[in-house]
């Protein structure tokens, strides 16, 4: 790829594709043209670029004509049935849904921890779920000084993660919780009520009681590490917040590492903040970081019941670094140095 | 103790002292008369018990007069005042707060797991933290059947649990958030603006970066179980939920249990009630069971990152069973068998 390209955003209408057309803008990502895609819903409106107005066109067959980069957050359907299209065209995609993620032909990219295997793609990369983002940014860094040998992460994960409509009905309902006059909202994107709720289930449940969401944390994290073998154990829940997933996680490592050298070697590592001064009110939480680009981690300790653990707890923006901008970062990869 | 009994309740205006009230009422304990008991700030007013209203007198050295039990929930400093005075006047105390949890002469109880340790008190009872309630429950049959080897707990805890100040301020916080016209309104109350937002903190931190609360789940639940070498950890979370705590749990045990026998065990458990077919979207969530008294069991599913593991989602009323009700069942199990 070279500058000034043609950047097609397909799913240009939502919540990640206008993140994505942000974060292209303020990033100064050579963009010669926006190519803004989205299905019938979204086609016949415009989006913003900068402080251009882009009109939204329909996808269909022809959308990738003369496209370099195709940046994909629509959904596994439309993934898996235009990205295909879109490489046969010419460009390079980089996709957001889970369509291609675990695809062995298909490199999983957070740039922070293995841009590396971008080498030889052919075509499509694919971006991580949001909860593997963060988690791995984390991880990396620690993996590499003291070897991982088992997390379990329970997830604190936002409405936004499961699109703008959800975002709308968590407001919805929460206003109506609040008015005794009116009748509560009954649930229609989230499986259960969010508003003052937690509801343990993120995606639909497989034939052995876990979530998608919850396997997809499993096998994304083996496939980023590239240890194919790592025990994951992940439980998901959606909470009432609406912009910003939040993790609490615990490792046992080969070696040990005390909470002083992992907050050091965490502060070191890219794409990283460390918010850890408890006693000072010092801990990240997604409200505080919501719209900000790194993963926050804090209350770093010690977990002495097991050799060699650590917890901590994880924030990020799932819109940013969960989504749009690391689909940004992996173009950017992509570029090389300009 | 005997039949008709003289009643106080202390801290009787709070949301755990109404509750216990309440609780009474509905249980049918054999109370022949309340006493209502409050710092200067809930004296002067009423509360009702049953179809009855109660005055609520203020607190002071001669509040225990003829009183036979005393159900304490107004905090730490009341209890280690007022509670030697209650049993000095002959009263039997049952205290919700943490001043005499971890006293070796003071049991600890939760009437389902070990009322035998009632036996031989010195007048004063412990009533454990809510979280450690909800917890112990759930993790006594599997101990009796299975042998706890280590947990590890995340919790997800509402702001109830910090009293109906807390609650009140959540719901404002969240009026203001839904209004673009109007500024957020500040945290008193909570260390950080809790509505849209979930917060890693419960009570103070101590030295080596733990929460008091998670402090509190690890010691207790020791206590309870009778195990003082137990490998707990415990991350503590207030989330924007106004009534209901859930808790993500991880075991792992001395020998194997499927989760089919797990659910069966926890089945026949007193106090548990498993809600577990997730694929029809059957699983405890806090504003579908709060208000009742049971504790909720779901998600239960093998760990498999880890010798005889297995992961579940607990949930309950941190009002009822995690502070009134217990207490309550405490002072009918001192009653014995009427």
């Amino acid at each position: 790829m070279t500058a000034g390209l043609r950047v097609a955003v397909v799913g240009a209408t939502g919540a990640v594709g206008r993140e994505m057309l942000r974060c292209l803008y303020r990033r100064s990502f050579p963009v010669a043209e926006v190519v803004a895609l989205a299905s019938s819903r979204g086609a016949g409106g415009a989006v913003s670029f900068g402080d251009d107005s882009v009109p939204v066109r329909l996808l269909g067959p022809d959308s990738f004509r003369g496209v370099d980069l195709a940046l994909f957050s629509a959904g596994g359907d439309v993934s898996r049935e235009y990205a295909p299209r879109a490489v046969a065209a010419g460009a390079v995609v980089v996709d957001n849904s889970s369509a291609w993620r675990m695809d062995p032909e298909v490199p999983l990219i957070v740039p922070e921890v293995n841009a590396a295997a971008l080498a030889g793609h052919s075509g499509i990369v694919a971006n991580p779920n949001c909860s593997t983002i963060q988690l791995v940014v984390a991880l990396a860094p620690l993996h590499t000084r003291a070897g991982l040998r088992r997390v379990v992460v329970s997830t604190y994960q936002s409405a936004s993660g499961a699109g703008q409509r959800a975002v709308d009905e968590l407001l919805a309902q929460t206003s109506a919780a609040l008015d005794p006059e009116r009748p509560p909202l009954p649930p229609d994107i989230h499986p259960k009520t969010l508003a003052f709720n937690c509801v343990p289930q993120v995606d639909a449940f497989l034939d052995d009681g876990v979530t998608k969401e919850e396997r997809k944390m499993v096998l994304e994290t083996r496939k980023i590490l590239g240890v194919p073998s790592l025990r994951v154990h992940a439980t998901c829940v959606r909470v009432p917040v609406d912009r910003g997933h939040s993790e609490s996680v615990n490792v046992e490592m080969e070696r040990a590492l005390s909470p002083e050298e992992a907050r050091s070697i965490l502060d070191d590592a890219p794409g990283v903040e460390v918010l850890d001064d408890p006693g000072s009110g010092v801990y990240p939480t997604p409200l505080e970081t919501a719209g900000t680009d790194a993963i926050y981690v804090g209350r770093i300790r010690r977990d002495d019941t097991v050799e060699h653990g650590l917890a901590f707890w994880v924030v990020a923006d799932n819109l940013l670094k969960g989504a749009a901008l690391n689909s940004v970062q992996i173009a950017e990869a992509l570029l090389g140095p300009q």
